[in-house]
């Protein structure tokens, strides 16, 4: 934490991390990695601000919580375009490539890959065919492969699976990049970062080191192939948990479209949610409050999660269906 | 550092770190305290986008490296005037009072409370009548006291005295919030960020525990001006080694504005320089390469480093130049 940024032993850390994180996202070389601040909501100014200077119109998608507080972020830079919008199904789900419309005038269309208020992910990437898909990753970044070739910027705050928060993280295809709106602050300037490695200003120094354990740690453990194997036998059991119930626990998001990053659930009678949650609380089952927008229950997922604490979770709520049901 | 922003147990962390740095400096109640994001040098353009909406001119006073950033950064918002530059001593002190010329047309005067690749400090406070006085403090933040009441602004990255780099500190009058042109980034507006208790978005949780320690570990120190003692002390020793090595080494500051924080000297002999460092290195003496931009050597006197380090770091001085003189 008191190593100079400039100096030798934090260039090697960051490099290390920068090399780790390359490789197990598979990022092609025509691709920046750039390791910034200010946390994802940053980037919904900052993604608009950076890549506008031609086209003054975006796309973006409407799925839940996070993308429609981008959207409103969007709209202080461009004309927003709705290219598709969960409203139609009740935001139950991702709406199917065929009601989506991309705009061939937008300078990218936005999609936020997970909603971790609403707990529900995309499990196939969009084709925007010449617009740059933009993702906001934050919420299942590293949870699985992605084919980073599809993409033209993905960006994640780092406190899910990367890191202490603070670090947000943004992979940027080349051609992208130095098209900033005049006025963008130049240390948020993708160009800047990208022309001196990230260290146009003092990085985040301790969350970039404790981020290339994590990546090297997901390397041994056996990457991101492996990581979504786990993730999807956890989610599995969580889900299996509130469908055998017999809907004493209740998911509205649609089985196809399901997080599983994290899962979303009610109590068939709200007024038992307290008591869920401090009997959770006496077998150190904890944070399982729904985001303060949505209210209801969460169970987050995120890599650091092992098995056995999901296995725990879906155990007490078999129990407490029973007991309650 | 997994620990949800949104819970209690961060809630107090955040609100005990933030009663502990009020009380440190004193801060009155009409000032906001924010733990922000992004760097000194994202301030370098938040500060013009935050304050600029009435008034599109501000003044700077230019006294080196990070001043000259500054600067730079904000003529990309709006009309920069000078209202005070070293140029005339070539950057080797702080204008005199009765050198400036702050225009009451501009929203603010902006100064660089102390220059580290430079190594000069202002050992006052500018009167800047009605126009708000802002400060980038980063690197001698909490370095002894200061009388808020008598800026609009005081801004600091956290790496120096405070705590891991990420978190940035901005102190702000409360009447000087609301003041942001259109298009700044919604999550480093002053206002959302104060109405929001600073959690408008994921803050730099790790961090701010970490600072929350470091004020706790200064009150129970004997708080600012004890911590200006030690420093005037450690910087006193360094000094003196200069000025006693009979021209050996030099410091091209005036005396009566040298930095207390930071000790920028050259050798007589800039070939000798590679062997100094080699030779402190062997003692134990790290780090003391000078600002890239400008070279030489510099010993940063940050509230971590202990009297004693600064006491082996002049007796290693005097030693060298004793076998090279």
């Amino acid at each position: 934490m008191e190593m100079p940024f400039t100096g030798p032993e934090f260039k090697a850390i960051a490099a290390a991390a920068r090399d780790d994180l390359r490789a197990l996202l598979g990022i092609p070389s025509h691709y920046a990695l750039l390791f910034t601040q200010g946390g994802a909501s940053a980037q919904f100014s900052l993604v608009p601000m950076n890549l506008l200077r031609v086209k003054r119109r975006a796309d973006y998608v409407e799925t839940g919580y996070w993308s429609r507080k981008a959207m409103v972020e969007a709209r202080r830079y461009c004309e927003v375009r709705v290219a598709a919008s969960g409203a139609a199904s009740g935001f139950s789900g991702v709406p199917p490539p065929e009601a989506w419309t991309v705009s061939p005038d937008s300078a990218y269309c936005h999609i936020t890959s997970n909603e971790t208020a609403d707990g529900l992910e995309y499990h196939w990437t969009p084709e925007t065919g010449a617009v740059p898909l933009v993702a906001d990753m934050t919420s299942d970044f590293l949870s699985r492969p992605i084919d980073v070739a599809r993409y033209g910027v993905i960006y994640a705050g780092a406190q899910k699976n990367v890191g202490p928060a603070g670090l947000t993280i943004v992979i940027v295809r080349n051609d992208l990049i130095g098209a900033a709106l005049p006025g963008t602050p130049s240390v948020f300037e993708y160009k800047v970062q990208a022309d001196q490695g990230s260290m146009a200003n003092t990085p985040t120094t301790w969350s970039v080191y404790v981020a290339g354990l994590v990546f090297r740690w997901l390397r041994q453990r056996g990457g991101l192939a492996e990581m979504a194997r786990v993730n999807a036998r956890k989610a599995a059991r969580l889900y299996a948990a509130i469908e055998e119930s017999r809907g004493f626990y209740r998911c509205r998001i649609a089985p196809a479209d399901r997080s599983r990053t994290i899962v979303c659930f009610t109590l068939r009678e709200p007024g038992l949610t307290p008591a869920f949650l401090a009997a959770a609380r006496e077998r150190g089952l904890v944070n399982l409050e729904g985001h303060p927008a949505v209210g209801g229950l969460r169970a987050a997922l995120f890599n650091a999660m092992p098995e056995a604490g999901a296995e725990a979770l879906a155990r007490f709520m078999d129990d407490f269906a029973q007991a309650h049901g």
